[in-house]
């Protein structure tokens, strides 16, 4: 009840009184759980801690990856529900002329009618977890180089041994950046199928328009389904292949959540940089995302220039542009935040608040100086950074990357496959290959020469020059403009012809050595260049490989000391957060509510893509057909205490709706998308899918009053199977709930 | 108290409980207000209603007419306050070379140093106001177009009569639709002056972007100051002039006001269109403002082209663009709005209730064929604005345009003064010089030429032909090119000499008859079908001053049949709203709150004009030197006691700054613009400027949900005041009270 009016005079007025104020910000081990059991019941997750630290039981082994998402086991059967921008391949394999799955969603309404998702879709379950620090560590010395070279080689080896059995797919996770490194065995299944999938209107309504904003209403959701051999191992698909029994799968509460409820989300969330020095910020924020967002608008802006008179060009560039477009969006969110909040004062205080404690701390004193070391190889690794930033962009075409790489792989190839680099193994080829395939449909010669040719003239335009790469550009006579040596450089390459450039992949160092082929020429001309600067890279690893452990080892008991419990960033493993339902404070003036209803559907609907929703579901919206989906409120029923105690309200507050999308103060980044959200009883109540354009900045700071993650409710989902797409077939076959 | 929880309740949620949806509709004649006595009361305003309903005491007697906008006396030495838009044209006029008061504002720290405002700048301070519903209908007749020409020499009679006082402006008219007339009497200040005015980048924060749109954070204020002569009466300026002293000034509130408090609104609303039948609103919505958005649409991006690469047009056309960008974003939000809510579906639901009363009482039962004639000359009307709606445009060209003016002038001139057109009698001639001679400013031959051939095509390409215009265009060689013809028209034409244009002014009609100048020409043409059309509309609105007051007497009777008061449609006369202090709900989850803080404007600072906020007011932001006008909070103390009584909140809700602009629910349209806001004692506590987007279709049809007017904070006057531009001399003059 002390909740349910701190949550509504909080959202009443934008406000975040301390009692509220709790940071939810941590993306959690599981086996971390326990140490924040008190603040999981705090907010109302009643589930126990130690059941979610345990990945062998409900509802942690219902969760699993797929490619760069998350996504969940929701029945008995193998139906898997996640992101419909993450079965966006699939939903793509799917589509032909004749029906075309995208634009009209798909529904098999039988399992005999679930089509293969595509012979690349995986879904990958996590069955172990495994502490491996001391055997990476092991006989690492002290020489950087070499110490960053045994590292990889000891990785490799706990790898190569865990994937003696083919059904598993397993890495070695750096923790707090190499303090602790974690073994993850994944079980790999490999047919996965296309059950249900809403028309991309629905599932992508708003489109890149509305990716990173709120009020957001997204039917982003996709249902597929593990299929394994007879025998229950996994395998490649095959007509007669049986659906796969999942350890648990989850219970779907089709109640749903309303505001100031606390919920949890689990998932596979890539890459934050929190415990980065103030020093990293500020590089980032003074010069890292200025200069590449300034790289990127200009080429978004020459593609869409390029496109504009040419179809081909547009088809093909459509992809890159659309990636580049999130990509630019996130510099935006990134150069807007710091803006709007001083991200970096706030940092510096509380490293200095850090420094101030080692400063003072008998065990810990000693690390002063190792900060101090750390501090000096991160300008170092600046350096490098900016040094190489204009070399590195003058091999941006798409044609000499693929030359460079085609090269490195006929160097590599002269070593034992063990001690070639990754992705240059023997278990890389098939991707290698897949990817020289792939060129062709998002390649054009004219836009991958404007580009190049941008990125020379600015490497041309500054001192940092290479030698070997001068000499290229000012071969012949030197009345030709660079552009019509660039003409030249293509008119002359074999690399554009697929069969021609997957040939090369079993050439061997000589050839290329010997090879005329002017983009290949280049390749092995820059090859020292480049070998030097990744052993550059290498060695300065190496040395970070000892002062970042070091440094992260003094800020966890730094953190202890606090009683505060420590997180590693995210590195793309299996972590669990916390949150509570709620709206939050965009501007001044401005709030954002926490749940959307179907009539903003119609509201922001106009019949022009992305803004174009499907006429069924205008329809069943229009005809109020809610189902038993909708709720009379998203608030903690004040009519039945606050108002009962004061009659204040003739009426209580009316939703009277089915709830769309909704907000929850969970830390999530890319990777979570399709992660489940679930309540405090641990049932599905929604599917994560993005994050606000305020939370942008979480990746380096966690501000609790403005990030929030974006989800599916359940009960939209719910809503769609049962009154606009009669998916009845699958709702009997989840477990649902209600309170 | 009750108030109080609803208000924090309803704006935490967006809904709008029955006991809060009191619709703060009507724009009051002041003699009204004892009629809605009790509505005032209900919402906390204690002035009583009685002192508001005379014109002659206070508040009242300080309200006054400032060309298009509203104003306030807040000094007994003449100081008056109004909108920085309300006094652009002051402010511009004063703006030199040297000393730029539009750039970087102006403050005059003694009346010594207050400069004219400009000859053409005038109070109205409005003294009488008389029913003269008899003396205009007296004798009209029933020939329709007799009865349109026996009204206006009514009028004019009227209006002469009471202009036998050089100081004096008077004006009749309609209310009612012309169930009733009345005779205002307004005194005329000639001399104006500038006291303070803030810079443009502070009283136009946001500029076009922001305007229509909400959260804001614009200084909109100007102080100017009333002159008269030393025997008190009205003057032109004159250096020893004396300020006025006015019958009584505003007490200003320096505490504001919160959410939830009642406020009213005194001013001089321009039109609105609330009693229009269904169909004339369908007739707006499905044909009028599309058909002219589409035009406006097309004008708007020729100018901006043409203006790209044309310095002189460029500038040339900046106020008409602004105009049109203006009127362009009033259109759509007409369009969306009609869009969003089905407004012609309630007003026909109205209308049928009415029309099922009217069928079953006594007393109006007659009237039902009344309201069929009406429908029908409806039908007429709409006919005529078609059939002649390319033809006025074919004359759009401001060349001839004023080549009209011009010969009907002449022909005017052939009458005596009474009996000539309004706009061509003798006290109208000023103004008519006076646009002759602006005309160049703002005129180029490219685009009047460009503008009109769009026009022109638009009107070959339909059937409803005029034979005069085709002849002239038909004229000469058929294979030459409109474009050419157009460009010859031009060429040959004296209108665009200022001198020449402004001698014609004197010409006879004859003159223009023998005159070879084609615009001249144009205008001799085609003036027997101008005149036919005018003659028409005559006609029409000659039955219409029949058929509509008929009509509003059976509304009216509907209505008091019903409880229900009844305001006529803003006429430019001064009128009161009433309302409360309130957020609310923009958009499905998004909610706008009620009061912007000052560190809203550093949040939207991007230094790049319209969002360049003055240096010295970013700095005293930056320091927090908020002086006496921060707040602790904007609602009404919830601390106090709901957290009393709950403990809810470590610490109540912190606004913790000083309020810039607020929301309300009274009912205003353009011409409130500068209008004081009162708190409910009649204490001045901010400005009128704007009205929110989702509010543009009030003047159809008010919806209290979310028609929102947007203030400027008393608090944020005085706070500019206080700790940026150090009027300290302008604070001592104001009568300042507390709560």
């Amino acid at each position: 009840m002390r909740n349910a009016l701190i949550a509504a005079v909080a959202l009443s007025t934008g406000m975040l009184p301390s009692a509220v104020a709790l940071a939810d910000e941590g993306q959690w081990q599981p086996y971390q759980m326990p140490s924040i059991a008190d603040k999981l019941s705090e907010r109302g997750i009643d589930i126990p801690a130690k059941q979610l630290a345990d990945l062998t039981s409900y509802p942690m082994n219902a969760v699993v990856g797929l490619g760069y998402c998350t996504a969940s086991f929701v029945s008995p059967q193998g139906l898997v529900v996640t992101n419909h921008h993450c079965a966006y391949r699939a939903i793509q394999y799917n589509s032909k002329k004749e029906h075309n799955y995208l634009a009209d969603g798909f529904l098999a309404t039988s399992k005999d009618k679930e089509p293969s998702a595509g012979p690349n879709e995986r879904l990958y379950i996590t069955e172990a977890v495994t502490d491996v620090s001391a055997q990476v560590k092991k006989d690492i010395g002290d020489d950087p180089l070499k110490r960053y070279e045994n590292i990889q080689a000891n990785r490799k080896a706990l790898i190569k041994e865990c994937e003696s059995d083919d059904n598993y797919r397993c890495s070695v996770r750096s923790f707090h950046s190499g303090l602790e490194y974690y073994l993850i065995k994944q079980l790999i299944i490999r047919d996965v199928r296309l059950v249900y999938a809403p028309p991309e209107s629905a599932g992508a309504f708003g489109g890149d328009i509305d990716n990173y904003e709120y009020p957001r209403h997204s039917a982003d959701f996709t249902f597929l389904r593990a299929y394994v051999g007879k025998d229950g191992k996994p395998a490649a698909y095959a007509e007669d292949n049986v659906p796969y029994v999942p350890k648990s799968y989850l219970k779907v509460n089709a109640d749903g959540v309303k505001a100031g409820d606390g919920v949890f989300v689990a998932g596979y969330p890539g890459s934050t940089s929190r415990y980065r020095l103030t020093s990293e910020l500020k590089f980032a924020s003074d010069w890292l995302y200025p200069t590449l967002a300034k790289r990127y608008q200009l080429r978004i802006d020459t593609i869409e220039a390029m496109s504009a008179n040419d179809k081909d060009v547009k088809i093909k560039y459509a992809g890159t542009l659309a990636g580049m477009a999130n990509r630019m969006k996130k510099y935006n969110g990134l150069l807007d935040g710091f803006k709007a909040t001083d991200i970096i004062g706030i940092k510096q205080s509380r490293e200095d608040e850090f420094l101030a404690w080692l400063a003072k701390d008998a065990e810990y004193k000693s690390f002063q100086g190792q900060f101090a070391a750390l501090e000096d190889l991160l300008v170092e690794q600046r350096q490098q950074r900016q040094g190489r930033y204009y070399f590195e962009n003058a091999q941006s075409s798409d044609l000499l990357a693929a030359a460079n790489k085609l090269y490195r792989l006929a160097k590599e190839k002269q070593k034992p496959d063990a001690k070639r680099e990754e992705g240059y193994q023997q278990r890389d080829m098939k991707m290698f290959k897949a990817r020289l395939k792939r060129l062709d449909s998002s390649f054009a010669i004219s836009v991958d020469k404007t580009l190049w040719m941008q990125d020379l003239e600015a490497y041309l335009a500054q001192d940092n020059r290479v030698a070997e790469l001068d000499a290229i550009l000012n071969e012949g006579d030197s009345e030709v403009s660079l552009s019509e040596k660039l003409d030249a450089l293509y008119a002359l390459s074999s690399l554009t012809d697929k069969q021609k450039r997957l040939a090369w992949m079993d050439a061997d160092a000589e050839a290329f050595e010997t090879s005329a082929d002017p983009f290949i020429r280049l390749a092995v001309a820059l090859y020292p260049q480049n070998m030097q600067a990744e052993k550059d890279a290498k060695t300065l690893a190496g040395k970070l490989s000892k002062a970042r452990p070091d440094y992260m080892k003094a800020i966890i008991a730094y953190n202890k000391a606090n009683g505060w419990p420590v997180y590693p960033d995210a590195n793309g493993t299996l972590r669990i957060t916390y949150g509570m339902v709620d709206g939050y404070q965009s501007a001044d003036a401005l709030y954002k509510q926490p749940f959307t209803r179907l009539e903003g559907i119609t509201a922001k609907h106009t019949g022009i893509e992305p803004f174009n929703a499907p006429a069924k579901l205008l329809e069943a919206i229009e005809a109020k057909r809610y189902g038993t989906h909708a709720v009379e409120s998203v608030y903690q029923d004040p009519a039945s205490w606050l108002c009962r105690l004061f009659s204040c309200l003739d009426k209580p507050e009316e939703f009277g709706s089915v709830p769309v999308n909704f907000l929850s103060s969970v830390d999530t980044t890319g990777g979570n998308s399709g992660s489940p959200v679930f309540n405090g009883k641990g049932e599905l109540v929604g599917l994560n899918f993005d994050s606000t354009y305020e939370a942008i900045t979480k990746d380096w700071f966690f501000n609790p009053t403005i990030t929030r993650a974006v989800h599916v409710d359940i009960r939209y989902i719910l809503w769609m199977m049962d009154e606009v797409d009669n998916a009845q077939n699958l709702i009997e076959e989840l477990d649902l709930v209600r309170n």
